[in-house]
């Protein structure tokens, strides 16, 4: 298994890629490769003392100016260490691709070079988002931001992608698929929830109906099915609410002697809270769709971070979660086309 | 000053509206109407000994089927509980109106019956939602739910209706006016927003720019603005977090005997978040936009609730929220027509 890391992406590349990296190999048994300015990456490799055994480090020179148009990136510089690492992938150098960098150049890029699963019309990005109440430990939100408009047939087929994801690698059995709407009737929200949900009642998931915003914290779904504009919105809520709790219970804790014995009494718990709310646990999200697996790991991932990102696209590999999508999508395929000539319930 | 609520609307109708009704008329020296079935409402004050003493029952007979499409209460049942509240503020028989009733009924029926401020496009729900971090310990979200699909135009519009109650109700002196997005680039969002960005630059309210979800529990603005889908998920996200974490939290505490320890160490500040978050402290949400003051209360309000939107709704008629809209109106025309004849920067 060889891995293949966007060397300079994110806040804290490359630095924190290098030392992610060197802890992957030891801890997973797999190669990795590192893209970027290779003089760069191995004297900052040597002044780290950061073994350098079984990765390897390919060189991509460009530099991406901050003021470029994301959606250009890939297709502008080609040697750029995403579009190095991408171009890797295609050509089957590497099986999965992971990379902290912008979002919207890696979706386009991603797309553009390693290639959709036939059939499916976008990529999309899953984010795990963790949740403190409910029946399980987290949910996926798909998509998590990055396709601002979708039509109906997008949202259906994200609702297979997601349930693939969830099944595969989280071990989530038939994942209960909601979708993301202000209310559960079938009649609520914009034509594109009223036309997904058609879809989405006739599709191989195990669509459970409209699900509110309330509902996702609460983990009413497996599986959180959206567009890109209400999805991004919906985990930013998710974070800053997360942060904001934090800050007033650590202001809370920390006022005066008693409170902080309270904070002692309650150590375990509050330990519990922080390492589910704790990004780079989870790794990175999967960008979905795809015919090989790509990672975007958080911008300001660190090592430990971009080792689990690294994990999570082992996993990925070893599930075959691009092969599950591609046998979902047909099944979802056969049962829209025979919505399609039957009357729409309205 | 009169007030007249709606004594058939929300889940704990009629019993605590008229308990909310006798703790106001006792703690702000006001006068109030309940509408609704008048034998039902008296016999119901007599069984709960509750004193009828300035409050005037006026008999709204019809009740509506449960599952009557809302948009259309207001049309087809003149004599339901919410019409003829509507009426009364219409006819000038009361000062404001409070409901606890179906929102999509309410916003339609006052549109149809009170009737919009000259030149709004359409009213909005104005929700005051309680912040744990950040600047201050609220911001308004506008709209919260009511218009689905808007244009740009109606979103600056939100931010004059948002700006003038913050300002006038809750005293935020120029508050700063956000637009809720994935991103905070000018170009960043669907149309609506890139449109709508350009509008609110020139617009009188204090538009600081794009701001993301992320930035909503952390107060980084006073006035939220968004179209009401994306306002609906965002508020309903942030309801199903504060609930997520009130469980967590009680579970943590409730471990064991240390930790309940640690609960009472912690009692005040807990109490604190508990009182912030509670919505029956807030009232209701303002339909605002209308010509007069109604008050949209929580489905769930107890008395305490109803009191404190009746306490809303006195504000509203104080503070002239519905002319200070009116008059930054003419403010935002002007500028907008201004904006008009040049050329658009984009």
């Amino acid at each position: 298994m060889k891995i293949v890391i966007d060397g300079f992406g994110g806040d804290n590349a490359p630095l924190d890629v290098l030392l992610g990296a060197a802890m992957a190999v030891k801890e997973y048994n797999v190669d990795i490769i590192v893209t970027g300015d290779e003089n760069k990456l191995k004297d900052m490799a040597k002044e780290h003392n950061i073994s350098l055994d079984r990765i390897e480090i390919v060189h991509a020179p460009t530099v991406i100016p901050v003021e470029e148009e994301p959606s250009l990136i890939v297709r502008k510089y080609k040697d750029c260490s995403m579009s190095v690492g991408l171009y890797k992938l295609r050509n089957d150098e590497a099986d999965a691709f992971v990379s902290a960098g912008s979002t919207g150049a890696l979706i386009v890029g991603a797309t553009t070079v390693v290639g959709r699963i036939k059939g499916i019309k976008r990529a999309a990005i899953g984010t795990v988002v963790p949740t403190l109440a409910g029946e399980h430990d987290s949910y996926l939100l798909i998509d998590a931001g990055g396709n601002s408009e979708c039509r109906p047939e997008m949202l259906a087929q994200f609702a297979v992608m997601g349930s693939a994801y969830m099944n595969k690698i989280l071990g989530r059995e038939n994942p209960r698929v909601g979708l993301l709407n202000i209310g559960t009737e079938e009649t609520k929200g914009l034509e594109l929830q009223v036309n997904a949900y058609q879809i989405l009642k006739k599709s191989p998931v195990n669509f459970i109906g409209n699900v509110e915003g309330r509902g996702l914290p609460l983990c009413e779904c497996d599986v959180a099915v959206t567009d890109g504009f209400s999805g991004n919105i919906a985990l930013k809520i998710t974070e800053g609410m997360a942060i904001s709790f934090g800050k007033k219970l650590k202001k809370i804790f920390k006022k005066n002697m008693l409170t902080k014995m309270g904070a002692l009494c309650v150590k375990d718990g509050i330990g519990e809270i922080k390492e589910l709310m704790d990004t780079s646990k989870a790794g990175g999200a999967p960008i979905l769709g795809l015919k090989k697996p790509v990672i975007k790991a958080h911008g300001n991932s660190n090592p430990e971070a971009f080792k689990n990102a690294v994990r999570q696209a082992i996993l990925c590999v070893e599930q075959n979660v691009s092969g599950e999508i591609s046998q979902s999508l047909e099944k979802l395929n056969i049962e829209t086309k025979e919505t399609n000539t039957e009357p729409i319930e309205q």
